[in-house]
């Protein structure tokens, strides 16, 4: 189900820049029991991710008030904001309209045992590409991601690590990583390629609370086979243990419990209601 | 105007992969005079980039029965196929359906001195990206065009070229580039950046045809500006010479006429009639 500037409707003008050159940023939201989750931190991401495009972007009030036209009490939510419509090229006036969708799904069905067991990690081949002008944006040119994700079948591999063209970890598929070495939990450096990933930034911060030393820095695949714990984030599989990348095994560790649970308080903390539950207390 | 599977329509589906992640691939066709021109080149290009995402390509009889329905006389022509429609994720079955879309607009309008004075030319400070698994291929991610296009207002530059990571010259934000220095033409090496042109392809096969020694490699900015004369290429503007590269100036050069002639030459070998003028014999 979408909304179109406010509006139920499944088609969008072919003279959108989203569907002619992937010319807008999106979001993903978990809302689970009326709420969403994080939705602060994905606002301000937002506002700097149409900032970094030169795109205007909508007022929290406007999309607040589609998700909740839109919204169950269940639902994976994406907003996409486009840069408008043109007729033909790369130009764009600065005074053009910006197209507003925001689309609600069912929450993905992961295994119960996922998160117990941990996930099970391949590497691409499909690099992630340089392009610092758009690192750390989250953009709808994501091709690169489609080819990578064709790269295998097998259901039981829940996501593939992408390179750099030096070889650094930058990403999986869809999501972000991060790796604790002893005491130190790092994640890539996304300032040449890449997404920054809302739930990352919030294990990053809990971490820290945590008394964690966390750092964002280079990463080759090497150091992070050979890391004590590996994580793999975003919006909808929350904080996600990894079992095994390739043929190199992680066993349970102790921060699991720590981090998730931390992870958890600020979830709680975090959550915004949407959807008024009828036994719910308001508050 | 536009055609989506063959019908007359304006809008698509929010679910099709080219609006949700830019999954598809692009022609832009020249017709003048009922004629596309460079059809066989463009079709070929476009089976090959199809091939290169694991799209299907549509028959060239489809496309062509499209193209036929749209057509005006004079018009710029756009050809897009996507994977076509999912409901959420990176994933997408082999078996899906593609969208094929064919779009009519009027041709630009480009200033009768164009051609005779030569283009000026400025170098975008956003780079192009590396991405080996896309480069050459026209797709629909090209959100780094779009910002180097933001990058000027001044309607008196034509073009801005974009470089690599390493310093090295790729292409023009809508553009192909061509470098003649004594008798050899150059045009970048586009196995790590860019997308092929069906122009330029036309132009190297002319010189070859008239004795250059021709050769794609590698081209430093610094290169182009010491450069005997430089062309820009595109489906629309055709052979374009370069009259400034920032504060370099290239006065006109006598290759300029030969080349142009050759190009003629073979547009007229390889044009196709998709409209017939009453008053033209039938071929």
């Amino acid at each position: 189900m979408r909304l179109l500037n406010g509006q139920l409707q499944d088609t969008i003008s072919m003279a959108d820049r989203a569907f002619q050159f992937g010319d807008g940023v999106f979001r993903t939201l978990r809302c689970e029991g009326g709420q969403i989750e994080f939705w602060q931190r994905h606002y301000t991401r937002l506002q700097q991710d149409c900032a970094a495009l030169g795109m205007t972007c909508p007022t929290e009030a406007v999309l607040l008030e589609d998700l909740r036209q839109l919204a169950s009490i269940d639902a994976a939510l994406k907003i996409i904001i486009t840069r408008g419509e043109t007729a033909r090229g790369y130009g764009a006036p600065d005074s053009l309209q910006i197209n507003r969708i925001v689309q609600a799904a069912a929450l993905p069905n992961y295994p119960e045992e996922l998160h117990q067991q941990g996930a099970n990690v391949r590497v691409c081949s499909t690099r992630a590409s340089w392009q610092p002008a758009l690192a750390g944006v989250k953009h709808l040119n994501r091709l690169e991601n489609v080819l990578a994700r064709r790269e295998w079948q097998d259901p039981s591999i829940f996501e593939g690590l992408m390179l750099d063209r030096d070889g650094l970890v930058i990403e999986g598929v869809m999501s972000n990583v991060l790796v604790l070495c002893d005491t130190h939990l790092f994640t890539p450096k996304l300032d040449q390629s890449g997404v920054n990933g809302v739930m990352c930034e919030v294990v990053f911060n809990a971490a820290l609370q945590h008394g964690f030393a966390v750092e964002k820095r280079a990463l080759t695949l090497d150091e992070v086979k050979k890391a004590d714990a590996v994580w793999l984030t975003n919006s909808l599989v929350g904080l996600l243990p990894v079992a095994n990348i390739c043929d190199q095994h992680f066993p349970s560790h102790p921060a699991q419990a720590l981090l998730s649970k931390a992870v958890n308080h600020l979830r709680q903390l975090e959550k915004f209601a949407i959807v008024e539950l009828p036994d719910m207390p308001k508050g």
